[in-house]
């Protein structure tokens, strides 16, 4: 079986680049700085399903992105989370969140209509983060 | 600095033991299966900030507990997520969810009120719950 990325996931966000394990990807919604990681690991859709060595290298891949997110923006909190209810697809969202963003202090989850990013904050966020990730 | 559990957290949830490194307590709410894990750690506020030991371990604690909630409950889903927005102790949600479920496909948060357990309910789930998981 091959990793391939849902299309759901696709059409929401746009790619960041490649971690160990994940692909990384900045969600189309400008209200929140906002990572997906996505373990390239084909049929994956529980966390606790993984294989531990996966597992663990999921949870080091969040906490990089996470510091990451605290260098690039200016964010208050770290959300983290994996749901799957729509996405089947094993993927764990990275938000940083500020006191006074769209949704604050309610999750980021169903709230309101995402706001997509103009092309060239897309740009400036993937090669800003992309400067703090060991990523290829 | 000792350890307390934040009062919102004791208001809205039930013991249910301790884990080697966590608190575990079921939210009181019968809308769904829901633990939460506080790691007993003073001051704690992201899971990237814990320690590595420590945040390896309160992973495998949320595999544990996602896995007694498959034993224990009907689930089609399961939910992991430490937001902390309103509450800022480091708190790890493990969530069943079920297509049925009153909130389904969305997820849990802020959406509608809880609904309280009667007495009983939570004891037959407290006592069903630590006969799955390692704990004093």
């Amino acid at each position: 079986m091959i990793h391939l990325l849902d299309p759901a996931i696709s059409a929401s966000s746009h790619p960041v680049g490649e971690l160990l394990l994940s692909e990384l990807r900045l969600m189309d919604d400008a209200r929140y700085p906002w990572l997906i990681l996505i373990p390239r690991v084909a049929g994956a859709r529980e966390w606790c399903d993984l294989p531990w060595d996966q597992s663990q290298m999921l949870l080091a891949e969040a906490h990089t992105v996470a510091n990451a997110l605290r260098r690039c923006f200016d964010i208050d909190k770290l959300n983290v989370a994996t749901l799957g209810n729509q996405v089947a697809q094993l993927h764990l969202h990275v938000i940083g969140r500020r006191r006074d963003d769209a949704a604050w202090p309610h999750s980021v989850f169903g709230r309101g209509e995402p706001q997509p990013y103009a092309a060239e904050t897309v740009a400036r966020h993937v090669a800003t983060l992309r400067g703090e990730l060991p990523m290829s």
